[in-house]
Formats: structure tokens, sequence, C-alpha cells
């Protein structure tokens, strides 16, 4: 297995969602290319959502436009339908995430609308990227991939069958997201181990939430079950629409220092990630920002 | 390997090592009888220090002579000396967790000693409870077994040599200390493996602080190690002297919750845990309380 790993950073998408106070567009290509300089070659900076539901990613053309000018960058944005996907491959966008989610209620409640058309629409946008002249990456996400705050279990069955489809339909990676923060060690080694069977040589990405404490512990069974790459949001952001106060996604900073002292090569500088850390915390006064790494500081043997 | 695992609180002692307002022996043997209630047959519930230095433990002798009439309870009391063993024999207590460092520096500013004094102090320790008539365990825990923040990295070899001795002196238990946060789960795997080789059939614990977030990603690393027993506080309780504002050990109701997701059998009562690390909240309310089950609470399916 390779001792390379990927940290993607989603904390303009999945982390300014539940935001308070919205950043501008100036605000965020400064962060992403505070980002790119500590070493990320893919950031998430966007989602094609209605701009009437999420104002805050309102600006998801320029900022897809003007990420695509800096070096060294494979900026992506997030897509739940046929319409998100058509305006980002109309912004340029080289990388789509598609999210389905592997519990029925869940989906409806996020994307109105069943699995079966959600899968029907993904299949649609890889045909729209095909056709588009360029070469545009399609990652299929499956959103409760470990469980589901109103369904509850989310049976592996479910979500291999769905991760089956999306790479069928020319998937150019397979996202296992928990949504909620449900998942456990143990489950995730199983599922992405089934997966790692499922798909074939298809990328698998893992996108954890902390919501209980078991982020980081995911991540290291994740490794074990040959997984490379970590969507991460600096210093946790997110938090979850469900549980007020609870914390957000794993955060990148302790991620990225847990890899390194794991012995994985991530490209990342810890120094200049903890300084754009610090830099956030002063763009972002009215959140609760989580991480440990930014506190206590690097090992002095590290 | 056995799918019991034990968690011995020790927030009665390494929680209340920093603390700004010392609880009343009333308020400690109350927290005690609470957690005996929701599951723990284990619990450090002192530490026998001089009281001049460490004023909230001057009630040690108290805390050990009421808590052993809690049923189901085996109240063990940390000790450093040969001082702090005598006391603690004489006050009754079942079982002593001897202290030494594997960092020469850090036990020297720990102890005042150097760690062949304390390794001879841990041998007059065992003689004396094998004097005492009466039935007296002795842990041998090793501080900074994953690294110290004064010497930097500590060498595998020095905690093997270290953990052999005190088995060899009679230790009925060796428990590797991540005093400082220093542990990533690479090590933590590599040194419990090397520990279970060198000390046979003797018990293994570990005790971990989550000061850079790794620490229950480091309890299902041990847990691969065959460690099946893991120091914890509640709600995270510690803090470390050295990084104002760090966070402390690992917080006993996100470890057992891990666990009980894992499928492990730890016996607590995660309701009655979450009830009880709410009444800390109102009992020290100057402390900055972690750990996220708490906030989250037990997913729907749990």
């Amino acid at each position: 297995m390779s001792d390379i790993v990927e940290i993607r950073e989603v904390g303009l998408r999945d982390g300014l969602q539940l935001i308070k106070t919205p950043l501008t567009t100036q605000q965020k290509l400064e962060w992403v290319k505070k980002q790119v300089n500590a070493g990320f070659n893919e950031i998430e900076v966007t989602s094609f959502v209605p701009p009437k539901l999420l104002p805050q990613f309102s600006d998801a053309n320029e900022m897809v436009i003007r990420s695509n000018k800096i070096q060294n960058l494979k900026a992506t944005a997030l897509v739940l339908n046929l319409k998100g996907a058509t305006r980002a491959i109309a912004a340029g966008t080289k990388k789509i995430t598609f999210v389905i989610s592997a519990s029925e209620e869940h989906n409806q409640s996020n994307v109105r609308c069943s699995i079966a058309e959600s899968l029907s629409m993904f299949k649609e946008v890889i045909k729209l990227c095909n056709i588009s002249g360029r070469k545009i990456e399609v990652a299929g996400a499956i959103a409760t991939s470990f469980g589901c705050s109103m369904q509850g279990s989310v049976d592996e069955i479910q979500v291999l069958k769905l991760a089956s489809s999306m790479a069928e339909g020319g998937a150019d990676e397979i996202n296992l997201a928990d949504t909620v923060g449900y998942a456990n060690p143990s489950q995730v080694k199983s599922l992405f181990s089934k997966l790692r069977n499922s798909i074939g040589t298809i990328p698998m990405a893992a996108h954890f939430h902390d919501t209980r404490a078991m982020g980081l512990a995911n991540v290291v069974s994740a490794l074990e079950a040959d997984v490379r790459k970590f969507d991460a949001t600096l210093a946790g952001l997110g938090g979850c629409p469900f549980a007020p106060g609870a914390s957000g996604n794993i955060a990148t900073e302790d991620c990225a220092y847990l890899l390194e002292n794991m012995g994985f090569d991530t490209g990342i500088n810890i120094q200049k990630l903890i300084a754009l850390r610090n830099h956030l915390s002063s763009i972002l006064p009215n959140e609760t920002l989580e991480g440990k790494l930014s506190v206590a500081l690097p090992a002095i043997n590290f």
C-alpha cells in the first residue's frame, strides 16, 4: 500500500454550510491560496446549490473561475442534482463531487428525490461531462454511508450497491461519507474493505465527521482498508444541523499531524497549516473552532 | 482476544491534578459512587503525594478508607515513592499504581530521583505489600512511554527494559502512559506488541492523553495489540501543565461509546455515564470540560 496520503480541504464548502457570518469571495480566495501554499492540491471551493437556500455559496461561479487560475490546484465543487451540475460545468469546474445518500429518507430530505432518481441524474451528469469537450472528473459521494440520523442503521449492501452503480456509471472516485458522525472504526474497516472488492482500482476517499469523537480513529481504520484520501475541514468547521453545539468534520490540521506522525507523506507543511488555522480564527470570530494541534502545538521531536 | 474491555476512571486523580477549585471529600465520594453505579469496577480515587504540593489530595487517607466501603469497587491510589506507598498501605489501599518515567529527565523533574532509584523503591514497595498480611496489587506505570516534552523521543528499548524490570519485580499489571500526548497509532501498536512479548501474560493497560487529538485512535491501535484496559477521565479532565489550554486525558464517555460501538463489552451504562458527566459540570463550574458524546448524544440506533 502507498505511503502517500492526500487530504482534501472541504472547509470552504462543508465548513461554511452552517456559518453565521458569510465570508466574502475575497476572503475565501485568500484562504484557498494560503492552503495551496501549505501543500494542498485539491480543495472543494464551493457548492452549486440554490443561492436562495444557501446564500453563502451564491458566489459559486466566481469561486470556480478564480480558483482555476491558482497554480497546482484542482478546485472541486459539490453538486446534488442536474441543475447544479450544469452550472458547475458551465463555470469550468475541473472536478465535481456528486452526492447521493445511502438512506432513502436522508436523500429525500437533502435532495428532494429518490435514490433511483439521483442515480439517473448522476449518469446524466457523466454524459454532460463527457460531451463538454474537456476533462471533468466526477467523484461519487455517498452520504450517510455509516448510518442516518433519521433512518438509523444503513445496510452495507445498500451502500455497496450504490457505489457499484456509480462506479459502473463512470465515477472517477468513490467517497463514503459519515454525514452524521455515526461511523465506528470496525464498521469503517469492514465497509471500505468490501468497497475495495466491489469497485476494483477506482480510488476511494473517506469523509468523516468528529461528532462523537471517533473521526481520527476512523481515519486510522480506513488507512488499514487501503483508503489514501480524506476530506477534512480546518479547525473542524462544520457542525451538525441535527445536534446544536456538536462538532463538525475532522480537523484538517489534526488529521495531517496524525498522518505525518504515522509516517505517511501528505506533502503538507504543518507550520503553514497552523498559521492558516490561526488566520481563520480572525476572519471567523463568531464560530467555535475545534482542533487540538493549534493549542498544544507539535511535539518537540516532530 | 477477549471482547471484554475495562475502563479505569482516573478523573479523581489525573483529572483533579491541575484543578482550580478543589472538590470536597464528600463531592469526590459521591462521584465515585455514581461511577460504580454506572458500571465501573476500578477507580483511581487519589494520589499519595505531599499535601503541601497538591492540597487537593490531602484527603487521600480518607478517600481510600471510605472508597473501600463501596461494594464492587477496587479503589486504586497513585504513588511515586516509598513514603507515598507506606501511607497508601497504612490506609488499606487494595491496589497501588507506582509510576516511573521512561525519560530520565522527566523522572528527575517528577520524582526528584533517577530511574534506577525509582526502580529500587518499586521493589521495596512490592516487599512492603507482601509483608502487609493482605492482598495488595501493584501496577507498574511507565510515564512518558511514547515521548517526553523535555527529552523528546523515548527509545522503545528503554520502555521495554523498565517494563521487564517491573514485571520481574512483581508487578501485577504494566501500564504504558502517554503522559504528554506524543503517541501516535503506529507507535502504540508497535510498543504494546513488543511489550506483550516482553512480559508474558501480565495484563497490560494504556493511559492516553488527547493533547493532539490522537487519544481514541491510539485506543483502537492498542486494542489491535491486545490491550484490554484503558485509563480515562470523565469529560477529558486533566489538561497539560506544559501547554496551557490543551486538553487532558481521553474522555471516559467518548472512550466507552467507541468501545461499545466496536462491539466490545465494557459493562458500562452509557446513559448513566452521561448523567454523571453532566453532574460533573455542576460541581466543576470553572473547568473546561471536553468530550463530544455528551453534546451529540448517542446515535439513534445505539
